[in-house]
């Protein structure tokens, strides 16, 4: 649960508000203010606060915020930086509920902004004010008669709430949204979010009756953990779609010249959006594509998709985009087929897509739309027009028959009018009628293919994180051990006590100190073993010629055991010798991965997985997830890999053993979180066969 | 060269145009036809023919096509399918020179339309009538003021040429670019293609002084070879932007049933396009995006792209977009930062993407356009502007300062003015000064990125196709061999009978059909050797143990030999074993790959390169190219791969021996082109290390 100490209620719905800087001069931010409240047609009280004017835009002026009434529900300031902290403190002592900070030159500026940002934000976290920006456009509430902001136009109500990270994003989409008839329930300029976030907004909207989809572009998240648990809840109930900038290294470069933001790594931000359930958007215009298609049209509860066109060319253009996408073609049923044959002509084309000709008329649309609904196996529809004769002069008939089918059904149905000038009379009443509707089909499956998977996201099944067997103490004593020595990494023997108090499946290995011992060990153990040089200096044991592997009798670990260590004395002649590690050899036919972790800064643990060697290194061949892993998350991560066939067996060969490998990755999720003193663990290789999986080696760093 | 015997002047500039079938009755096709040239303000002769009317549209009538001039320019058929064969005889009769059939129920409605479509066929080519259809929609040359279409509306005068196999989505196509205002040279529904196809388009267009953009929608191209040759002479004069639908599996279905057109391999289509310079545009989008793009800005002569933008987090979005792309963010000069410095405000952040700051004017975006346009390392400038309230009250003067400096400079300025409402006069203005203007920056991105690809193809050096020293008569003599005895695949003994003739390298072998010949040759090449099994009935040697490698001496060879002979006799009893194979070893540390061909129906011999193994079968990381493959082509196909850098060494290894691997490519290429009877052919594996690269198995398939 985000902290609830904020009110957001008395932000989006205040009962009185206070315009500090407000100005009589058009033009001037504080003016435009005050003319988009009264625009709004605001409901509540309204008071201008400005030590120089008498009244503004009619309203009575409130001299200074001491005059202001006590427990004041907003204040909006659009004063000079300089005069932001005192004012705040001024709010704070009539206990102000929220504020909404317009003013430029704050973190965005360097540090003496910075500076001035943290001042801000430790007075509104003192005394509870729910603060948006500073460096912001305001806030819309559409439904609450609310405009604080000085966007100009104003927006139209809908459905849709959208929340940004830039303003003059806001300016553009308002903008844009204006032109396209689309309408939104809440808009937020969220600025430099001192105060309140992506998360707060995401809480607030996903409990917002008016808000039926979620938008939001960010440039980075303040609180990576924070923002997934509540984004986890937001689309339980409702689709949360998301464009994060600042993607690339150019962008992200960008990105921090311009609001500090500090981009996390892209695979972090990936994995979080994914593991939330939020959909990423890759550009604005998809951003918005899904939006309508969210907000107009019901999910649907498949993946199969019956394309009804009345030109062949545009159909295979369809059903090309759908089989690029998670959906399916869907195979018309025999019944389904007949009762077309009834009312299509004959040159029509009864597989899918399906041609209902040319000449396709109201009744050919409406009656063919209709029997396609019908086929249970078909989940949604897509409708294709052009503007052939028949269509263009039928088209207010056609039109109003797919109306009228897409209203007595459940499914989907997305209409797409390829063209602009005879066909916006089409256009303009599916739009009324509430129907999204496309000129061409690529965005529309790509909506379609998008609430195909937010479906399932919302019918899977609880994840479930399992509880993991573990000596914690153990562990801890061996990571304080390290700090105390003031090393930054756990070398073999050391991790080695780790793997054990986690359980994780090891090779059979003990440390031999003299080439005895290590033939002891290896009768122990089992001919053929491997030998590696044991020193706390040492991590890179094959640089130093520091391992040896299939030694298959006494002689030869002896021979081995005197080779190593001596060649390692003589090549780092700083470094202690503990002696040599005797170990199990590798399962047989194994192969290679490689399960790790890295603490990414706004997210946490980042676990990554991939096959071992070139897979990893060169083919960058590499899925990952944030931890904690739920037992699907730990499934899943392991198919998403391209090589994924290898470990599944090519030519016959037998599958991994994947349950083990799960296993790992469930632990490597419990390790990562036990200890945020590390900062970057890898198991490298872990070895699986179809029997098992053993951890062969493994490096662990600690923050420096 | 395409045939040039059919007269495209005359179809295109009609003096005098025919239209049998004309009707006086409105809706019918004969009638908008007729009334769509009237329309068009057609210059020369126009005549209706029917039999049974005097006058239409106020034109006189002429009953029979008999009683037409001789020598007519143009014929456009509207009449019943059974009657367009009869009419064709008389009008090659008089001596027309070009003929559009826009009458439906041909090819596409299955065998009898097929024969049907046939006969049209013959008696076109018969009398060198340049045939557009059947099942068109007609042709459209807008300057020359000829409208020989059924379409409904008049598109407008531009530089865009347009042809489509799909009629329907020429209507389409119409009706949004008049919405849009875009312009068209020419607009030509190619229908069932029985006569003229894409490539005598092409050729045509490529010669047409009032076409800047070529642009074309298929489902199939006729003749692949002729397609290549044509297309690669236009694409050196200008740009050529075409859409290939029924690229999938459902699409490809859905392309059969609807135009009887046999898709080729996507990877064909994908290889031709890019081997002839087409550029492949994903949607019907994508293509005009790409030739608006084309036709109103010159192409940039480098990557290196600068935004200017007067807002942050769409100059992100932006950046981006080109790090995803083949552009680079241009570093800006020293000299052009501190010129920046001069005209900026001290906020305004000097990177690139250089943000200008929200209150820029058009002072402002004028001189900062102008200062980053002169930096001769910027190819390219992307301007930024949304609608913040200076740039939308100043939005009539900024517009006009970038059309004044892009008028300036020979680098292409793109617009991107984000919104809709309020900067829709801007947009105004920029096209009304014939500069491109995007709403979100990626499609301007993309178009961009398309124009830097287009002016490397323009400036690349003339492909060079290596004469390959080879003795071809001995090849042919194994191949007709082959087919001779019935056998539709060349064994490998034979088989390397051909490597030879081709001089590639292969290892040394010998046929021994004893041990002891086997020893004798195994000590001529020297040890170790590989002893594989020599029957002309075992292709898959390995499936009957009939391969064993690295024997050392004398004795193993005799104990291979004996133990390979007797197993494939057991296993393979029918086969007739003419002994053993002795090779020489594999070259040190060798990696394999595979080079092969398949016989493209539409395109010849599609050549594929990839590594050996799972690279190839699992991970399918394999590239193509149509032969005849140039030098250029040889090196690029080998770093197409995502694996390449594995050839080219990772961990300190050396890289591999390219200009081997190149060799073997060329000559598999002109092996392809040798002999069409060769239906598929594998070099695999081919090993290869840092020295040389040798042929060590090989399979080739004839045509059954």
């Amino acid at each position: 649960m985000i902290e609830s100490k904020y009110d957001l209620h008395a932000l989006f719905n205040p009962k009185t508000v206070a315009v500090i800087g407000a100005s009589s001069v058009p033009g001037k931010v504080g003016h435009t203010i005050l003319h988009n409240m009264i625009q709004a047609e605001y409901q509540g009280t309204l008071i201008p606060v400005n030590p120089k004017s008498d009244t503004i835009l009619g309203l009575p002026v409130t001299k200074s915020i001491n005059d202001l009434p006590v427990g004041l529900d907003l204040a909006v300031l659009t004063i000079p930086k300089q005069f932001v902290v005192q004012a705040l403190e001024q709010l704070a002592e009539i206990k102000t509920r929220s504020a909404i900070i317009i003013t430029a030159g704050f973190k965005e500026v360097g540090h003496e902004g910075y500076k001035l940002e943290q001042q801000v934000a430790e007075i509104c976290t003192k005394h509870h004010i729910a603060l948006i920006g500073p460096n912001c456009l305001g806030m819309i509430n559409i439904g609450g008669k609310v405009n604080a902001s000085f966007a100009s136009g104003k927006p139209l109500p809908g459905s849709i709430a959208f929340f940004s990270q830039s303003g003059a994003l806001c300016s553009s989409i308002l903008d844009w949204a204006l032109g396209e008839n689309v309408g939104f329930s809440k808009f937020i300029s969220l600025g430099n979010k001192a105060v309140l976030s992506e998360s707060h907004m995401l809480e607030y909207l996903g409990n917002d009756p008016e808000t039926k989809v979620v938008l939001g572009y960010i440039e980075n998240i303040t609180a990576g953990e924070e923002f997934i648990r509540t984004a986890r809840k937001v689309t339980a109930r409702k689709p949360v779609i998301m464009v994060k900038s600042g993607t690339t290294s150019a962008g992200a470069k960008a990105a921090s010249s311009h609001t500090g933001a500090i981009a996390g790594s892209d695979n972090a931000y990936s994995a979080a959006f994914n593991q939330a359930g939020v959909i990423r958007a890759r550009s604005i215009s998809t951003l918005f594509n899904l939006a309508q298609a969210f907000s107009l049209q019901p999910l649907p509860k498949g993946p199969n998709l019956a394309i009804v066109t009345n030109a062949g060319g545009p159909g295979i253009m369809a059903a090309d985009a759908c089989e690029r996408s998670a959906l399916n073609m869907a195979s018309l049923s025999p019944t389904t087929v007949s009762k077309l044959k009834e009312v299509l002509p004959p040159y029509a084309s009864l597989y899918n897509p399906i041609d209902i000709a040319g000449d396709a008329n109201a009744q050919a649309f409406g009656s063919s739309l209709d029997i396609v609904l019908r086929d249970e196996n078909i989940h949604a529809v897509l409708v294709m027009l052009t503007p052939t004769s028949t269509a263009a002069d039928d088209l207010e008939n056609i039109t109003q028959a797919i109306i009228d089918v897409a209203k007595t059904t459940d499914k989907p149905v997305f209409p797409c009018f390829m063209g602009k000038k005879r066909i916006s009379d089409g256009q303009k009443m599916l739009q009324e009628a509430g129907l999204p509707c496309y000129i061409f089909p690529e965005p529309a499956i790509e909506s379609l293919e998008a609430m195909y998977k937010y479906h399932e996201w919302q019918n899977k099944a609880e994840p479930v994180i399992p509880e993991i067997q573990r000596d914690r103490d153990r562990a801890a004593a061996v990571i304080s051990g390290t700090i105390a020595r003031g090393a930054d990494e756990i070398v073999e023997f050391q991790a080695q006590e780790i793997l054990q108090a986690y359980n994780l499946p090891v090779p059979r290995t003990g440390l031999a100190r003299t080439s005895d011992d290590a033939v002891t060990f290896a009768e122990d153990i089992g001919y053929p073993v491997v030998l590696k040089i044991a020193s706390p200096q040492i991590s890179h044991k094959s640089d130093v010629g520091g391992v040896k592997v299939g030694l298959k009798d006494a002689d030869a670990v002896r021979d081995a055991f005197m080779d190593i260590t001596s060649r390692a004395q003589r090549m780092r002649p700083e470094a202690m010798i503990t002696g040599c590690l005797v170990q199990e050899m590798a399962p047989k036919g194994a192969k290679e991965i490689i399960i790790g972790f890295k603490r990414d800064d706004q997210f946490g643990p980042l676990i990554m997985f991939g096959l071992g060697g070139i897979y990893v290194e060169v083919l960058k061949d590499i899925a990952f997830r944030l931890a904690p892993l739920s037992r699907e998350d730990a499934h899943n991560i392991i198919r998403e890999i391209r090589s994924y066939m290898l470990l599944k067996g090519v030519r016959g060969e037998r599958s991994v053993d994947f349950a083990a490998i799960e296993n790992i990755l469930l632990i490597m999720s419990r390790l990562s979180l036990d200890f945020p003193e590390i900062y970057e663990a890898e198991f490298n290789p872990v070895l699986v066969n179809k029997d098992k999986a053993v951890v062969a080696d493994v490096r662990i760093s600690l923050h420096t």
